[in-house]
């Protein structure tokens, strides 16, 4: 007979089973539909309605949960973008990256734009934002993105081709293949100094690869 | 005694001055507070709610019928902006004159979103669009914008950067003063072509001037 403490280590196994469950079938309910029941989670993840609301009070606690893992998953992988070397390199190998996390994630987003609150969309993109600012930042004090307008301008019209890339697609004007490549050129070019030439997206991944 | 013909151009007459009246209040108010309700603008307008209602059948038509005089008298203002000569010199005019009619009429549009359809907003959005259009599309053909990417992206940009600006005075990130200029050369640089220098937009000015 097993020990009060191997029962409680057991059913604590157990609950992080459970809650694995419930956030994988959660993201993937949610990023085919949005508006995925609660019933239609616990389904998918094999557990009760009961013991999904043991672990997430509203729906809207669960799609923050679901949400917050998928932004911090892909603030993992950014994390192991090598930002160093030329900015406008390390901008394009940036844009790639949080490119494949929007795709990865998008429909999950669509999902936290209706049951979240702005404020807590804004704390989870804050560190994502950040490290394009100091992207932003140090091709500014290099010399190679433009200093005539403000580092916040510049920060945020990336962030505005990515969604813009995103309508885009959804409108059936633009090939999700092309969006990555097309957000960088757009991106490098609004950011270069006047009087100085506009890199080619191309011969910059070139000179990376060589 | 005045004969039937007579009282009826008078009736027409006070008619025409009353909905004029009531379009006048209508972008006041409108302006003022997008649910601006329309006793409020019957009142402003100095006629009763039966004479508005006799003029316009609901609020919403009221407020389409506002939004359209406004966007054709911004149109009207935007036919006259010069588009000949150096498309980049061009592309700086057609921003600071499409900016100060988005700043005219701005709130206006705010109230359009609510009570007007995505459709009908997109149909009022299709003249400015297509004088975009013509005007990407002309200096794609003279060499002077990119055509690495699609004019159909460009477009979309240089609307994205406008309704960025609004976005960012909104949040106190962007001086209005400075807004025109900022949109003119974030797409300038965005649109030229790799290997090109980015245009400075003062030089622009300047040599227009000049």
């Amino acid at each position: 007979m097993p020990s009060h403490g191997g029962q409680r280590q057991a059913k604590r196994a157990d609950a992080r089973r459970n809650v694995r469950a419930i956030l994988d079938a959660a993201a993937v309910c949610l990023s085919r539909d949005p508006d995925a029941s609660v019933a239609e989670i616990a389904r998918t993840a094999g557990v009760g309605r009961v013991t999904l609301y043991g672990h997430f009070a509203s729906r809207a606690e669960l799609v923050d949960a679901v949400v917050t893992r998928a932004i911090e998953e892909g603030d993992a992988a950014l994390d192991q973008v090598d930002l160093s070397g030329d900015a406008r390199d390390a901008l394009v190998r940036l844009v790639e990256q949080s490119w494949l996390t929007i795709v990865q994630i998008g429909s999950l987003v669509t999902a936290a734009f209706d049951a979240l609150s702005e404020e807590r969309m804004r704390e989870l993109h804050a560190r994502p934002m950040q490290r394009a600012e100091g992207l932003v930042e140090r091709g500014r004090a290099e010399g190679v993105f433009r200093t005539d307008l403000s580092a916040t301008w510049l920060v945020g019209t990336l962030h505005r081709l990515m969604h813009g890339a995103a309508a885009e697609i959804e409108a059936g004007r633009l090939a999700p293949a092309e969006a990555a490549t097309t957000i960088a050129a757009t991106a490098l070019a609004a950011f270069t100094p006047p009087g100085r030439p506009v890199p080619e997206v191309g011969a910059l991944a070139t000179r990376e690869r060589s």
